[in-house]
């Protein structure tokens, strides 16, 4: 099951590979979450999609009309779209573990964060949960 | 290989985790199948896209335009995203092993049925052939 | 400037013409509200886009999830794509009147409302304001 | 005739109406320029979509991974979707007239800019050339 | 109302301005045909979206999985997406005027038909009924 | 990590299955083109983004704009949209191995090449690298 939302964020990326990406600009994220289990639960859904939805929104909260670059908790992180999905796919189990998807989410097992930047590039992590 | 097409149905859902969604309601669904196999056959295909195109099509019409919640066939499920996924994979898998791909599909080794309810929610289904 | 939301439905529509969809079925409707004007106000903008948002949203929560062949609103009308489209650009022009949107939407002079009901079909209403 | 290219961002808005916008965040803005004209020229065609897309291209370079905050050539504007979209058909309309796009390109006689901002936000701006 | 359907042809186009396009290439066309007209028909719909779809598909199919180089009918023309878009609506016209699409279409005045030949490229031609 | 680009080209098919598709005809291909690697590298990437949408253009530039049926290293093989995602993968493949992708690249395990030759119909190949 895959819930969507997106976040509009500014940051500037480190290292000579990205070129003009080095200079302050932005990106609007869209962004899919995909839960995965083996059976469905006896409501017959992967997770509840309303709690998805919200618990997406949550994490794309705290990134949100932000630059990255003033962010405490990204200091010593490299906000290329691969490593925002890990980050946003790694918060998401943390939530999911902690029950915030409710006691059914507790089958998941696996997890998909894609980010596209732009029509032409995204980037995609895969965990566990 | 992955064929699109889609239908309009009316459904209720059961359970309170629906909250609104226990009324009814409708949706159109997006539907995407794939068909995946190890090895092309000798014309370099995976399955006649056409044939897929028209057994898709039919595994649809027995939904499109119809109210689920009466349909007999349907009478013991939870109409959810995630059940017809499976629901529409196992009646293509059905018809696959039936022939109706033609002699070629009887190598294709699995099948993903994917439905979009909107822009921002799907399900998907894989299983094995 | 255009803000987009979606809504699901159920209905049926009166009339030999629609075949198969005079049966009781369902749409996801994406739907897209213009506003249109002629210059902008002063902080560059058409009209708040958030407020737009919301009214759009407010607009579509008096139909989804719902049957719309049982809402007494809807009672005299025929539910097809274009009708929808007509009364949903009607009751966000009321509203915009009313101020919904801000005092500087009233110098909003258009308004269209496209609802997109699967892949391949879609109606559009334009009006003034 | 159509062309489609992006840019990726850096900006705040000024205004309290922008709530959080306020704050510097970005957007990837996939931009579609339109070019109209009464009849087609000899080859049938508008103008040259080649060289349409490289003006398009040109025009954002501009402002392709910059923060928008720091242009002086943008210090007196308020960089809303509504304003690009107008700064971006204004420097098109003006590579026109100087030639960019060819001699049948003078034949044109309106321009469309479309900036969509994320998959729920659009604006445009419709200008004579 | 629009219906949307597609074609996939080859062609190649005469004139330098064309570069690698004048030699023998295809496309997949998407292909959008909008109907438009003042008030809505009794049954509240601009035309019968079925038959739409099928005049459309009709007037498609001269075209697809054909070398439009090839084709006696378009000899005397260069097949830009510009001309194509014009050769369809006068197509589609011609089938309205007849009466193809119902009594009811008679009162269409307008026809747009938009051809999307790549992600980043279309073009619209709009004419009166 | 994805990249898309396109491509548009003539072709036909041969053998009895294909119907229609046995004519001259064409299609554009958006192609996307995945990689995938365990870890991240230094910098946070899978691969540089920049230099893989340059190698997926340099592959799509030798068919862009042709028609396949008279390219001599295609002479042996029936050109399905399977197989031209298999060409595609094994090309950017061997690019990738020959450093074309930086020395990154090397910890690159997997490739997946899509080719998308209508709205309704793709198809995907997957290789290790």
């Amino acid at each position: 099951m895959t819930v969507r939302d997106h976040m509009m964020i500014a940051h500037s990326l480190r290292g000579e590979a990205f070129g003009p990406a080095q200079r302050l600009h932005g990106a609007t994220y869209v962004v899919d979450a995909t839960f995965r289990r083996a059976e469905l639960d006896p409501d017959g859904i992967v997770v509840d999609i309303g709690r998805a939805g919200e618990e997406l929104r949550a994490v794309l909260a705290e990134f949100n009309y932000r630059n990255l670059d003033d962010e405490p908790s990204l200091a010593s992180v490299n906000t290329t779209t691969e490593v925002l999905a890990r980050l946003i796919a790694d918060r998401l189990a943390e939530r999911a573990r902690a029950g915030a998807l409710g006691d059914a989410a507790r089958r998941i097992d696996g997890l998909v964060v894609t980010l596209h930047e732009s029509p032409v590039a995204s980037a995609s992590y895969e965990r566990p949960l």
